[in-house]
């Protein structure tokens, strides 16, 4: 009946979302098929986007021509840089988002891409021949033909909600589930597991009492995510924090008998990481106390996400705990708090694409792949949309390497070794991650997302001229010489060692105590300097540069290394206990699961990237 | 478990929202209980408020302190006052509303109510102890105490959609139903019936062609709902306008075999005043076109209501068909259209106050009454919620009867008449329609709204300004004498005859050809006028005043001799073909129905006001 497409997405989430408009900005036709076009891009859970590792992931997004960190930043009513006390590599964006103002930004850029039509209707079965799709069929019956069809079902496929020994049927608070989907999958041959994931209460913002919580105010200079020219924040708004306590865990015990999660109705794994306060406080039953962000919906919303307190027990015993909690004793809930149960597909099952192996031009990205959060399905998304992109226009496949992005590292973690647990991105799951910064995810990508024509002409234009700016400034750098008594009085200012001759401005860049907000100032000083018109980006950039040089030539070397020796075989039967210098548990998990090259050796985690180098050494390399 | 509450209020569409904001304002502490908060005040159908009749509703609805008037002002993308070529009592406003920021204002409205909590469940019981409610049960299990009890449950109750042959549970595309409390209503002995209503295809605007359409503007000097301050529209949207054909028809005429309504697979009765596409071609064979209102669905979307193309065919069909509409070539659809179904309790159990006979301060309001139209669903919402109140703090009932507003006529009609088909208003439903004009409801009602503590003391102010600026201005013309050498060469200009001698500026206003936009010109014109400073609104409200002085007079005479003879009895075998002049339908009505009294009588549709004084000369009065 309707005109076919070079690419289907099925459903609106922060994957589908991505994957539309990343196909559809590289010129294929895309239908974007979803239940609900009230709810495209809506945040299941918390307001937010960012965070540790996850910031870095929205970066990368950007960098590579993706909507998402364009949409955070438009949206967002508070901003913060996680982590800056630590070195840089850790730096982790995060916002606090209007969550209607989100969701009416994606449509609306979705709505302006001529490429992408809209069907609101729900995708019951995938259209397949000769192993290779040719689209969908939806519960009206209607069917759609296409090149590629995307998947990204979130938590929706057969979703089950539990509240106490309540259950209903349903992806999302008020929203159905899809059914028939995952039986038909299974039907075509794929292997599917059942997941679980939660959410915490709502509740009254008129209903606390702030006084005894702390204020959580944004950052002074608010940054944002996106390398173009969105504006950041004039004014902000505040979270708070304050803390379970032995009262509140006590109420919530109360209620254990009838947890859906202990007493075995959830089958499903839940995420170790992101637990549940029941969770919380049975793991970790020494801690007499658990912290509680309270962060508001939106701009001019009441509404107020009680994050830390995600349960599916009893509405009743939320409601007592919750009112034990200082700030919380008149709380008036808006909702309970739930969980929520879905089928997932191992994604081992497909290749790095994210095209199954089982049928071809058919891809999966999102929470469908195990993972959890925005952020990841977001990447996911965009991953999935450009090459279906491609395999419509039969292009090369487009990847990241793990040594360019925590894209990279999640695509690889998801299909090599799949997931037990629904998949969240850590810094520590990324080997190179002092080379995987969120400032510099522009330079690490934008190339290549220009290569494929996803990031724009201006977009490319800027990343290069921010590239010129830092080897030029660290040219200049590089040369200049100070001289001790241009500089002298400043330094005493730091606490900094005086310099007694004409010194390399260089090498006082390296010295600790001299911190990256000073380098500004330091500039304006130093005489010799050229006059040079940079950015903060760019000076932000080339001071991690030099400050972190041998470090950060190290791990580049590291990362090329096992490029190169990705594939150099182990002999199944090696004596790892020879080898006295690697860790302990690098060592136990080599004799354990006897990986057959180094590669998969160094994405074993617990095997570090030292174990790895001692590894190579030995082997002569 | 929670704090028990004045007034619960279930559900929060049209109806639920102003009763919950009526309560509260009054002092009611209020709950709101809704399925879904992400859907509060959500515009089911056409994103437009007001039209011929339903907007006099929306400004009585304001006149008496309600919010329609205040949101519908603040989220209208255009305004059109209809009618305007007739008299002052046809006039009705329309806006066309940006669906999104309606029911965000809306729901910050209600936010900003302290007296309001919420919750989202569904209610499936209502507890009730010795033939007074007490409260209500959720799915959830969750009791909730309350003195009143209000049920705005919209299309929800047992909810079905259809398209063609496929039938899905729910209330509203993409939504749950709402089970269990019709069942349990009645089972306390309440009778239910069966309606259903439909909603056109949505379509994206940037796959149409409006040359080939009539464009409609909003109105240049765009008027407003509210009498408060509410700002003006400074730029509007267009709408446009286009036709079906034969061809859409034959088009649609494939599909009648699969028509869940012609199949009779839909039970419940439609609105005959509001048909499904097919309906009107199958009724009106003979009328080879249909108008098409083509209507944007907000500021900033491409999204398109396709008004006057009701339909529950099946997709396919009504996509072949919308193609063969001039400027819909190439049409790309969003989803198709679809009927719904769903329980309603038909309104003659109820008292004038909404409270139903059968259980004590249990209130029914909106189209679970059995009336269709957001217009008519809030003014019912705001009586139950005024009365919810009042009976919770054992006040006395606050009604309006048909000759002060839209309101009393709407309610009388539902409680005495009751009604087989979706009730929808219409002017022709008002025996005084010339008194109930859109432009005077505050001076019909404001004064009642204050006094029960609903309209704001800034509200009253207003009116009673207004009314003072009226009486003043009113008196001024009246005795105001204008020479002929001040106006001559101005009553040229407008073809009107020519004065000889100094006369009374009052009879010159009765003039036909003297329009109400000169009567500022010659206000201006008139040397013996004292200085008056009084706005539009009291300039209109007087020109109406006087140049309809007679009819209006008569109007009110026969209100009064009315409400005065209401209970008036008439003899059961009065023989109503004695009187000759009784109109034909008036006679044959009043044969069949014989009525006992002569309110009765007049409520007859059919039975004119003409008729009724009739029968009072006949009587004797
Ligand atoms: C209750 C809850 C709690 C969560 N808690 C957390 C948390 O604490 N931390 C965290 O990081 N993440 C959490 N998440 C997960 C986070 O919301 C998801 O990871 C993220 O939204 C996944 O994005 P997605 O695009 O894969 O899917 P979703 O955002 O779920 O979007 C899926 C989309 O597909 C549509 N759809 C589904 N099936 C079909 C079909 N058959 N046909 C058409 N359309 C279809 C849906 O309508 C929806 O628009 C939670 C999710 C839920 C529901
Ligand atoms: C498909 C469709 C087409 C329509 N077409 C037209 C038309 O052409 N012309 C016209 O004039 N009108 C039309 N209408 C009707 C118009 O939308 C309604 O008259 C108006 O919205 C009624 O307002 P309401 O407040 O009574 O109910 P609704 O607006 O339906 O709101 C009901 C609310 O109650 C909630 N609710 C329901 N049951 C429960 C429960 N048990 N517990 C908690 N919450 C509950 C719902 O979530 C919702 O928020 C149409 C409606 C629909 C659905």
């Amino acid at each position: 009946m309707y005109s076919s497409y070079d690419v289907i997405v099925v459903g609106a989430g922060h994957a589908g979302c991505e994957a539309a408009s990343a196909a559809a900005t590289m010129g294929s036709s895309v239908l974007l098929i979803t239940m609900n076009m009230q709810t495209i891009a809506q945040m299941s859970c918390n307001p937010a986007m960012g965070g540790v590792a996850k910031g870095q992931i929205v970066r990368e997004v950007d960098a590579l021509g993706g909507l998402s960190g364009i949409i955070s930043d438009k949206s967002m009513i508070q901003f913060r840089m996680l982590n800056r006390s630590k070195g840089p590599a850790m730096w982790s964006p995060r916002c606090q988002s209007d969550r209607n103002v989100f969701a009416w930004e994606w449509r609306k850029a979705l709505e302006s891409n001529r490429n992408i039509d809209f069907w609101q209707d729900t995708v019951n079965e995938v259209l397949v021949k000769d192993g290779r799709i040719t689209g969908v069929k939806t519960s009206l019956g209607v069917e759609f033909i296409a090149k590629s069809v995307v998947l990204t079902n979130g938590t929706f496929l057969n979703g089950k909600m539990f509240i106490g020994e309540k259950v209903f049927g349903g992806g999302r608070t008020a929203e159905r589930s899809a059914t028939g989907l995952t039986e038909q999958l299974i039907g075509l041959g794929f292997e599917s597991g059942r997941m679980k994931t939660g959410t915490p209460p709502r509740v009254d913002g008129r209903s606390l009492n702030y006084d005894l919580m702390e204020e959580q105010l944004g950052d002074e200079k608010p940054g944002k995510f996106s390398y173009t020219d969105t504006p950041a924040l004039t004014k902000q708004r505040s979270c708070w924090v304050t803390y379970t306590n032995q009262a509140v865990h006590d109420e919530l015990k109360t209620g254990f008998d009838k947890s859906p999660m202990f007493t075995g109705r959830i089958k499903g794994l839940g995420p170790r990481y992101c637990p549940s306060v029941e969770d919380k406080i049975n793991r970790f039953a020494d801690k007499d106390r658990h912290q509680i962000f309270v962060e508001p919906e939106g701009w001019d919303t009441v509404e107020i996400y009680v994050n830390g307190f995600s349960t599916s027990l009893p509405e009743t015993v939320q409601y007592n705990a919750l009112r034990k909690i200082p700030g919380f004793e008149n709380v008036r809930m808006f909702r309970p708090g739930y969980a929520v149960e879905y089928d997932f597909f191992p994604p081992t099952q497909l290749k790095t694409t994210l095209e199954t192996q089982l049928v071809h031009n058919l891809f999966f990205a999102g929470q469908i792949n195990g993972t959890t959060g925005y952020e990841e399905a977001a990447c996911q998304g965009l991953m999935a949309g450009i090459n279906a992109h491609r395999n419509a226009y039969e292009e090369a496949e487009f990847t990241i390497k793990r040594s360019e992005g925590y894209i990279g590292v999640l695509i690889d973690d998801l299909i090599t070794k799949g997931t037990e647990e629904p998949y969240r991105m850590f810094t520590s799951r990324a080997e190179y991650r002092t080379l995987l910064r969120q400032d510099n995810a522009d330079l690490r990508l934008t190339e290549k997302g220009y290569a494929i024509g996803l990031a724009s002409q201006e977009r490319y234009d800027t990343m290069t001229a921010k590239r010129a700016g830092i080897a030029e400034l660290t040219n200049s750098i590089r040369t200049a010489k100070v001289k001790p008594e241009e500089i002298n009085s400043w330094l005493e200012t730091k606490g900094s060692a005086l310099l007694r001759e004409k010194s390399s401005f260089y090498t006082l860049l390296k010295r600790p105590e001299i911190e990256q907000e000073d380098v500004k100032n330091l500039l304006k000083l130093v005489a010799d300097m050229p006059e040079i018109r940079v950015g903060e980006e760019v000076i932000e950039q080339t001071v991690i540069e030099i400050k972190y040089e041998d470090y950060l030539n190290r791990e580049k070397q590291n990362a090329d290394k096992l490029d190169k020796w990705e594939n150099l075989s182990i002999n199944p039967t090696f004596d790892y206990d020879r080898l006295k210098a690697l860790s302990f548990e690098g060592k136990e998990k080599l004799k354990r699961l006897r990986p057959s090259t180094i590669g998969q050796a160094s994405r074993i985690s617990g095997v570090s990237p030292s174990d790895v180098s001692i590894l190579l050494v030995y082997m002569g390399r």
